[in-house]
Order: structure tokens, then sequence, then C-alpha cells
């Protein structure tokens, strides 16, 4: 029986699919008051001690997420950890991934993330700043707009979420450019480039940032590579926030080029209640919430289940990371 | 010799292509200021006589309309009228239709209005007016978002443009149903139905005009309408202001059912002070100008010079009307 650890509002989802499984699991919820408890057996559970660990949004977004956490690294054998995130820079999930024997990764928030980059890219060319401001003001004015068709992307980083982008872009009659240091071609962009030269970040009317925080991409978005952006393009980050030089973008936008940036990333988070970069009237900033969607949590928890039929059927798991980016 | 009668920055556009017809056509445009005048002669003109004139966005949208109306009008005779718009609803086309010997329509619109439609949409599911009222305060929170992929969406209206936004929203991993009074089956939708029944609306997690304004389609959209939608959808009207009933909008939207609006056209255009809708926070306002991209611009013009060259040559024009259509 392998005791398996789990948000409650993830069980309330999953109960039934995991109910085919009876007699080979033991679910324990942590429910929003810190209680843990055996819905099965319908009794309060005072040390969990779980082989399997799910942890998904609703372990790190909600509260006690500090109680889940101590209740992994206590256990005496984890057998497995199912992470609901793509990445494994967080100290947390580094802990976890050295004290797991199997540690999974998903990648099913690409989705969601390209989803919120159409949203950050539309509401810049459709120059939906004017038109609320416009609305607010009561006033009918014409207003001219750009479009995604025909538009030129470079898209820095081209895993997962650069590809998730890159299709619906291309769908959407807009021109990818891709850059991943291994270059090649992908489906997903109508070209593959190793770097974000100043000669590709001169052609861009979009400019994103979707690659992990390393030594050698950090605040790799410096002054000059904003002074290398067209004047009307955007600059968009749902990468990690230490990517950029905060200082040298905000300073960028003041002189007028790139003309707006949208982060979901920032160097800091929560983002300093002194930071420029909440007030500022060219950035669109949401709390790196771009993964944030019903259907990426729906997918992880798919991600999981089908996870789980493998784990216990002793077959191979999906998404299994290289125990060496634990060391 | 054909005189055609143009906008000066329509001209400014597309001066070299027109150049190509030397010694066949006479260019006069219409300047902000209200003055005629043949370029190519460097001359003033008193009373123009265009054989050919083009209406498009660049007349409606700006500074002396009057003017480019009544040279049309008065010219002795009009041989060909290219419209910068699909519908011929306006009093002032039903006119050039008339006077015309041949009134050709322009559908390159509807790549504009479709991507109009995709940043409602977005703006709508991931929660933009949630996010910004955030950022004012300087908030940090978690909002959770939805997403086009697996939405369900009710495009009542599925001509040029409706098959525009089906086509991306299927795309995106939207699910679509198409309404059209002919039936049959389309490739951009997933399936056609024949009326906007309470049923297709208890479906669509978002419900888009995009028809015409007739006797038979003015206030379809009325409380009866909207108390079959569900309540957390979206309704999005870049038809015809006039299929909508407002009052019974307001106080659907009031109610509670459906949970947004966002408009691109309203019944009395401008939309005036006192309307409700200008400042209900639920509402979503545009000045009619879904159309209004630099693109769709490029393309009527791209359409204009395609069909000058058909007329200049004795060939068929594209998108000719039908006559009946300006009785």
């Amino acid at each position: 029986m392998k005791e398996i650890l789990i948000r409650k509002r993830t069980f309330d989802r999953i109960a039934d699919d995991l109910k085919r499984h009876e007699g080979r699991i033991r679910p324990v919820w942590l429910d929003e008051e810190g209680a843990f408890y055996a819905p099965w057996e319908a009794q309060t559970v005072e040390t969990p001690q779980p082989a399997i660990a799910f942890g998904n949004i609703d372990v790190w977004f909600r509260p006690k997420r500090r109680e889940f956490i101590e209740a992994v690294m206590a256990t005496p054998r984890l057998e497995w950890f199912q992470s609901g995130a793509a990445g494994i820079e967080n100290p947390v999930l580094v802990g976890f991934g050295r004290k797991a024997e199997i540690y999974t990764t998903c990648h099913t928030q690409s989705e969601a993330m390209a989803e919120w980059v159409l949203w950050a890219a539309l509401d810049f060319f459709r120059q939906g700043p004017a038109h609320r401001a416009q609305q607010s003001q009561k006033s009918w004015g014409r207003i001219e707009s750009r479009e995604i068709s025909g538009s030129n992307w470079l898209i820095v980083g081209f895993g997962s979420i650069g590809k998730a982008v890159g299709w619906r872009v291309r769908a959407l009659g807009g021109v990818v450019t891709g850059v991943r240091r291994s270059g090649g071609s992908a489906d997903e962009a109508d070209r593959i480039v190793t770097e974000a030269s100043a000669e590709e970040l001169a052609k861009a009317d979009v400019v994103l940032l979707c690659l992990p925080h390393t030594p050698s991409t950090e605040g790799m978005a410096d002054a000059a590579f904003f002074a290398a952006m067209k004047q009307d393009a955007l600059f968009m980050n749902i990468g990690r926030g230490k990517l950029v030089d905060e200082a040298a973008l905000i300073a960028a936008l003041d002189g007028g080029r790139p003309a707006f940036a949208a982060l979901d990333v920032v160097a800091q988070e929560p983002l300093p209640e002194d930071s420029p970069i909440w007030s500022h009237p060219r950035v669109m900033l949401t709390p790196h919430n771009s993964p944030a969607t019903h259907g990426s949590i729906v997918r992880s928890d798919e991600l999981f289940l089908d996870n789980l039929e493998r784990f216990l059927s002793g077959g191979e798991l999906l998404h299994v990371a290289d125990r060496s980016l634990f060391e």
C-alpha cells in the first residue's frame, strides 16, 4: 500500500480516478487548515509517511504550503515525487529531487503560458491601454491597431513553452524566429538561430524570453539588448525575472525603446512595493501566473494519474528528471 | 484616361503601384484640408469627375468625408466604386451602389476583426480587469484564469468574419459551433447549426454575433437570449449594434448572466454620453474599430490594385456586388 500525499482540493478533482487503484494506494490529503486526513478510512493522520507526493499548483499557491513541504521532507522513504512544474530551480524542488527516488516534471503549463503571451501581445497590438482610457473618458475616437498576422517574433528559448507560443503565432499568421543554442530546425518556427543577436533583435516586433535562469542567462536583457530592439516593439518575459536587468528595462522604456513590456516574472517575487515596475505606464505586470489556468491544473492531474498507473504497474514514468540536475 | 478619386493618404501608400498604369489613369486625391489635386500633373482640380472611386477606411474615419461623398455623387459617370467594407447597409454606400456601374465589396477586414475577437476573449478568460486592478493596487495575488483551449464557442453568423474567427479559435484548441440559416458544414467549425437556439446558447462559453442588421436580426439578442446563456459566459458583438437590445443586455449583466460583454458596435454610434454601457464594470467597449488595423488597410489597397488591373484590362472584378442589393 503506497501512501500518496496530495492536497484536498486536488483529491476532490481526481477522487474517482484514484478509486480505481483502491487496495494499492492510500491517499492522504492536506486541507487548507493544515490537517492531514485519509479519506478512504475517514480518519485523521498524525504523521503522514508518503511514498508518493504530488506537488502541483494546489501546493504552491495555497495556505499550508510549509506543512506539505515538511511532510515530504520528513517521510522515511519518498519513492516518487510528481512536480506540477517544468522547472527545478526552486530550492524546495531541489530538496525534493534529492530525497525522491524518482522525480518527474510536468510540462502541461505550456499551453496556458502560450495563451498568456497571445493575450499580452494582442493587448499591446490592439492598444488596450488607449482603448480603456477612451472608454473611461466616454470618448469615441478612432484608434489604429496592429495585428499578430504579419508580425515578426523572436522567441528566446525554444523548449516546450517557446514551441507552444511559436506554434500559435504561426497559426495566426506571424513569423517566428526561435533562439536556441543547439540550432537546427523546428516545426514551430520559420527559422531557428543560435543567439539573440543585435541583428535579430532589430527585426522583431515582439521579443519573448522563455528560458531558465542560469549563470549564463542572468541579466541577458540589458541596456544593449533593449537598445538593439525596434522602437515600436514589445518585450515580454515569462521565463525568470533574473533574466532581465530591471533598471535597464525601466530606463529603456523611459527612453522610448522598446515601446512596451509585459512581464509575468520579476527578479524579486512578490515585487517590492517601491519598484517602479508597478506603476510604469508602459508595463503590464502579472504575478507569475501565466501558467495559472484551470486547463493547466486539469492537464497536470492527467499527467499524475497517467504516471501513477505506470508507477503501480512497474512501467516507465513520463518526464523523469535526470538525477544529476539535483547535485 | 480614367480619373480615379482617392484619398491623399491612400495615394501616398500606393503611388508606385499606380504609376504602372500611367497614361491610362489619372489619380486625383482629396487631402485632409478638402482640396482635390492631380499629383501627376501637379495641379489643383476644381471639379473632379471620377470614373473610379476608392472608398476605403481613409474616407470614412478622416476629415472631409462629406467632400469625398459629394464628389462621387456629382460625377457624370461612375464606372466602378471599390468599397473598403464588406457591408452595404450604410445609406451612403447604397447611394454609391445605385450610381456605380460596378460596385465591389472588400472582405479583407475579417482578419483584423478576428484578432479583435481573440483579444477580447483572452482579456475575459485571463481576467484582464482583475489583473489590472491588482497591478494598480501594487498587489501580488494569484488569479486563476481560463483558456481558449477547450472552450465552446457559438458564432452567430458564419460568413467571412465568422469563418475567420472560427478558424483561429479551432487552431487554438477551442470548439466552434457556427450558426447560419443555410446549414451544411464548414472547415472553420466543428459543427454548423441553423439557429442560435436556447439549447445552443446554454452550451457556449463565448457567444459572438457577427451578422448584418436586417429586420429579422434586429434585437435578436434580447432578455430571453441572455437568460439562455451560461452564467460565466462572454457575450460579444462585432456585427451591428441594433442586433442587441441594449437595455436587456445591461439588465442581464446586472443580474450576473452572462458574466461579461465585449462590444465593438452599439445601436447609436457614437454612443450617447448618458448610456450606461460606457461605465459598466462588465463591459469592454471599443468604438467600431475592430477592422481598424494597419493590416486591414494594406489588404484593402491590394484588393483595389488587383481590381484596377482587372478593370483596365477588361477582366472580371473580384467581389462584385449584386445590383439587386441596392434596389
